[in-house]
């Protein structure tokens, strides 16, 4: 799960955490199990109804409170050492534990913290103001270092060949599930180790983003949008790329060929310094042009990297600029209800000088069988 | 994911738990995607940064506010046709849309929902009360119906059959890694679409409850704990064996024994109407009695049903009273720092005349190669 960062690399992350935390004017960053608590310090617990709570805090050491249970698989971790590591007992609130250890000052959670936490935590220290650190903080993982750049191109380089080979297999007369599932299998022999999510979306059902693949049938004559993703090594893979049944359905050629341009334009727009948002405004302007803007109903992209969706988020009304080592996915789309959706995504690095796609499966509008 | 149960069974539901809402003085209980809004409705998205929140409130129909893009999934959910649902755009703030749902009085959000999303909730309207489900109402899914004893039952029978799979393999001069890795195939094999934990703790490692099965070789004369569990049609399984390879550490025997009836007379404890802490304390006893009372450093159970934790929990300070329909674990265990650790562990369900055991592989402590 460490996904080879070594302790320096935790050390280094937990200290920029608490100056990041300082400069925001926060009194501390706390961090709960998932994607923050593993960045920070390689330690990766399930999230359970057990309250497991790093506080970062400028000018003080970590502090990691854990199920005493747990401890013994904290303490071999591998930032332990660099964190005063304590725990509380079965039978104890963990609750009036924590907020010993709360400093002064506003409080910003990472976002997925559950709410019997953050509600418990409200109570126990009732004069303090908790926030979400997305909203309160900028995000500590949105700029990836080379090592990770390395990691989510190898996770896209499998998702590319999961795609190579997925064209190959038969999907006239076949249930999408069953498509879902070789998609499973491809992605998993490409080295994936958690598949997280494989749409099928054919004909109509393409027109729901996030279709789940069930009982339909496939049919000659029909455009499949296929979206999937998962873990390899820690770092997240997440394509679309949209297909049809030997022949093309009506207007399909110009709606794929709309959303690849659109794709296109905001691969362009990318470079230090750009707002988020302005990405999104490119891809939407070439759809809008063309008369679709109606039917591409979604954001352009989601930020990846230990997680799926991650900031920054390629949203109207997101001002985040662009720096050099963000990663994101854009992912225009449209869906033309009752008939059918077509959508592209890849995966982009933000480099010095524009973008660079790490997904390099062809975005043409190929025929399967 | 929705398991076989019908729309009825979703409108019984959503109705009953908007009378238990009601009865505990709440205004409406909240919940975002996880195992409540399944159990609620059927309807499964991720959960993610997009607030989807289903309002459940006294007197009213349920209104689920989704993101537009997944609104076309959430129509096609089993009991979408007695929900309102609602679609906001990105772009828009979630938590003002959502405000305007939500009725007066205290409102419970169910344990899981994020942090960014209760605080959302918490500032978007700042004259309500939030609190979390688990505390302030009773568990809406702690009595099983006979379905879902069923669908529990299968999965402890395939937790079974994996162990009965896993004693056969090599131990001696294998990782943890390896064995965990066999144990992972074995519980696919045997029906788990998702496989949620493998631990394998040999030696000294088997100390740490929640060891993470890594690198360290297997030796002849050492125990090893192994607890195992996933998904089955959308039920948990949850087992833990502790055998020893060929030869029985020093003291291993007379450990394991007093686990074995520790484990036993939990059994016996349960019935309708005990307070789930007298099971607790049931299994304590005789562990104490024994004089290992020091290592036995975790609560002695915990509900199982559509997650591995839910309610009711088995600890000290749980007053809750057993009910028929009840299913949770009874795992004591001993552990003795830098030695080894003994745990048995099954998942029980309460019936009118006491406890039934739903894992029936061997509790005697195995010898494997």
């Amino acid at each position: 799960m460490t996904g080879g960062a070594g302790a320096t690399r935790y050390a280094e992350r937990l200290d920029r955490a608490a100056v990041v935390a300082g400069e925001a004017g926060l009194g501390a960053l706390l961090a709960t199990p998932g994607p923050d608590l593993l960045y920070l310090t390689g330690h990766a617990p399930p999230p359970l109804e057990r309250l497991t709570l790093l506080v970062v805090a400028p000018g003080r050491g970590p502090v990691l409170l854990v199920p005493l249970l747990e401890r013994p698989a904290a303490l071999a971790s591998p930032a332990a050492d660099r964190i005063e590591v304590l725990g509380w007992a079965d039978g104890e609130d963990p609750y009036t534990v924590a907020a010993e250890l709360l400093p002064p000052g506003p409080l910003a959670v990472t976002d997925q913290t559950w709410a019997s936490h953050v509600l418990g935590l409200q109570e126990a220290a009732a004069d303090r103001t908790f926030v979400a650190a997305g909203r309160a903080m900028p995000p500590l993982r949105a700029v990836k270092d080379e090592w990770e750049l390395a990691a989510l191109a190898k996770a896209a380089s499998a998702a590319d060949a999961a795609f190579a080979d997925i064209v190959l297999v038969t999907f006239a007369g076949r249930r999408e599930a069953d498509v879902s599932a070789d998609l499973a299998d491809t992605l998993r022999r490409h080295g994936h180790q958690v598949v997280d999510f494989t749409v099928v979306g054919s004909g109509p059902n393409g027109t729901s983003p996030h279709h789940e693949a069930g009982e339909r049938v496939i049919a000659k004559g029909e455009a499949v949008v296929m979206d999937f993703g998962g873990h390899l090594d820690g770092y997240c893979s997440d394509i679309t790329r949209t297909v049809f049944v030997e022949q093309q359905p009506e207007e399909f050629d110009r709606v794929h060929d709309v959303v690849r341009r659109a794709q296109q334009a905001a691969f362009e727009a990318v470079r230090p310094g750009v707002p988020a948002e302005d990405v999104d405004r490119a891809a939407r302007d070439v759809i809008d042009d063309a008369g679709y803007g109606e039917w591409f109903i979604h954001r352009t992209g989601h930020g990846i990297g230990l997680e799926i969706h991650e900031p920054p988020y390629i949203v109207a009304g997101n001002a985040t600029k662009l720096e050099a080592g963000m990663t994101f996915s854009i992912e225009p789309g449209i869906y033309l209800p009752g008939r059918f959706g077509a959508r592209i995504e890849d995966i982009v690095a933000v480099t010095d000088d524009g973008a660079v796609r790490l997904n390099e499966a062809p975005r043409e509008p190929l025929a399967v069988r």
